[in-house]
């Protein structure tokens, strides 16, 4: 089956023919320039899409649906709200549908990157399933029965924002200690910086012009080479993030659990230290069968999590 | 439907011939006596089954099977393990179906406890929903589709044993801060002997023999009759579990979540306030049609529950 997938962000529109067994057949992008209005930036993805299509072998018939991923949510009323895009309310899919003359689905980035792990990825086979996006917060996913999990309004899988540490930091959506706050990759960014602020020797000082730049790959990088302040930064970020999983262990009971963003790329470094501080923890041999594992998708991610949201759609 | 529902207490064994239109046709109960071997404890199970069978009108080729609650899980393989029984590993659906000649199902007392509600209760109609009971712990349970939600291993479900306080106070099961700690009946007792400490004025002192034996009862009467003590612990608790509600609001986004246990009790005290908190932080207008409610079962819960697993089990 053929599907368009648009994966819509702030600052880039991917487009791709997508084949959900070959999967990208080709695919093209441009900027969003999220300042625009609204139409405009919808305008932006109706030509991508005609031009994929042109520009693949594609014919038009055989393409079944259109889905896109975005860092927004659809109402059950049809209306998508999208900060980034500063949209409060747009008819988007009401609109592409009319454009495009096929059925378009749409889902949080989050989501249709588990649905793109789930097809061409490493959760393949998986019918229980959890997804954790570690980027500037924490996005997540539940798959349930090889579907994602999104409860009453299609409004679940805020997995970042659980209380983690009660009272603990502000969280930019009005709560304190949400799990993002401790466990994505700005959260290890702050935890470096701090540590630095304690370690006057350590290379963090030196390695960009300021402190604030320095990037989530820095400090893994740095505790790799042993660096002090880094070494503890990521100490506490493993800590977090494998208490982090256990919660969602000892309560979804997934076959796997699956790490996405940047942060995976640091591979066993990661991986085997958060197995092992969850298998120390387990509740109970049951929850210890989990598998804790990187995303495999990376650049196309996107696209391919933003077709696979159509083919649940359909 | 007839079924036969078995609350399998670490005190009490309660059986009842329930019929899933009209609820329990008729019960019995004996004391567990948890300390005798397994095979005693079972043939009791299997007596009190034969009783409410002959002292009922049913016939006993009416009845579609047997479903029991219980304070712990059976795995995969068919292995019963309940720490309250000293069972680590026994056979019961096998030994039961074989003395009963009829199926058997076995879930924790929790998903009996949600299934309970489900089909008799104040989740009558809910397709998604989240059972919390407040007890010596916190149970639970989520409802998705109209069935448990119990994961890869049957073992999904334990909201008690989310992270709520990284590094907070040490629970039974090995891991620091869980949300049963803050949230659980006894967790209102020790909030309550806590601020009596500060508060030598508080009735607490005097209403019984000592600080020990307080209920979460006379703590929630306390605050009603604004004993200072009391209204700090009761201010503390529904806070927590305020954040941990929508902690779970915003991960499942169910239409309800019903709350049980002696607490649920405390009515609109609790619950006015608790949804007052909750509204005050929710993630997005999506996230904020959720109804918080108490659980509508009593006394006959287990039984009704117990007997709802075995109609899920079909």
């Amino acid at each position: 089956m053929i599907y368009i997938g648009v994966d819509l962000g702030g600052t880039h529109i991917a487009v791709g023919v997508v084949d959900s067994e070959k999967g990208i057949l080709h695919k093209e992008e441009c900027p969003t320039l999220a300042h625009r209005p609204y139409e405009e930036v919808m305008q932006s993805i109706v030509d991508l899409c005609k031009s994929v299509i042109k520009n693949s072998d594609v014919n038009v018939d055989s393409i079944e649906s259109v889905g896109i991923g975005m860092p927004g949510i659809e109402t059950p009323e049809g209306l998508t709200h999208c900060k980034n895009l500063f949209w409060h309310g747009v008819t988007l899919r009401k609109d592409l549908e009319k454009l495009l003359e096929k059925s378009v689905y749409i889902d949080n980035d989050a989501h249709a990157a588990a649905l793109g792990e789930l097809e061409f990825g490493n959760l393949k086979g998986a019918d229980e399933a959890i997804m954790l996006t570690l980027g500037t917060g924490v996005g997540g996913a539940m798959i349930v029965n090889r579907r994602i999990l999104s409860g009453y309004n299609h409004a679940g899988g805020e997995l970042g924002h659980v209380t983690f540490v009660h009272g603990g930091i502000q969280c930019a959506c009005g709560r304190k200690g949400c799990l993002e706050k401790y466990t994505s990759a700005t959260a290890l960014i702050r935890m470096g910086q701090e540590y630095a602020q304690k370690h006057p020797e350590s290379k963090l000082h030196t390695l960009k012009g300021s402190l604030d730049e320095i990037s989530a790959k820095d400090i893994v990088d740095g505790a790799r080479e042993k660096d002090a302040a880094c070494v503890a930064a990521f100490e506490d970020f493993c800590e977090y993030l494998s208490d982090g999983i256990i919660s969602f262990i000892n309560m979804l009971n997934p076959q796997k659990v699956c790490i996405g963003g940047g942060l995976s790329n640091a591979g066993d470094f990661l991986f085997d230290k958060v197995r092992k501080k969850c298998t120390e923890r387990y509740f109970s041999p049951l929850h210890n069968d989990t598998e804790i594992i990187p995303a495999l998708l990376k650049n196309d991610a996107g696209i391919l999590g933003a077709a696979m949201v159509a083919k649940q759609g359909e």
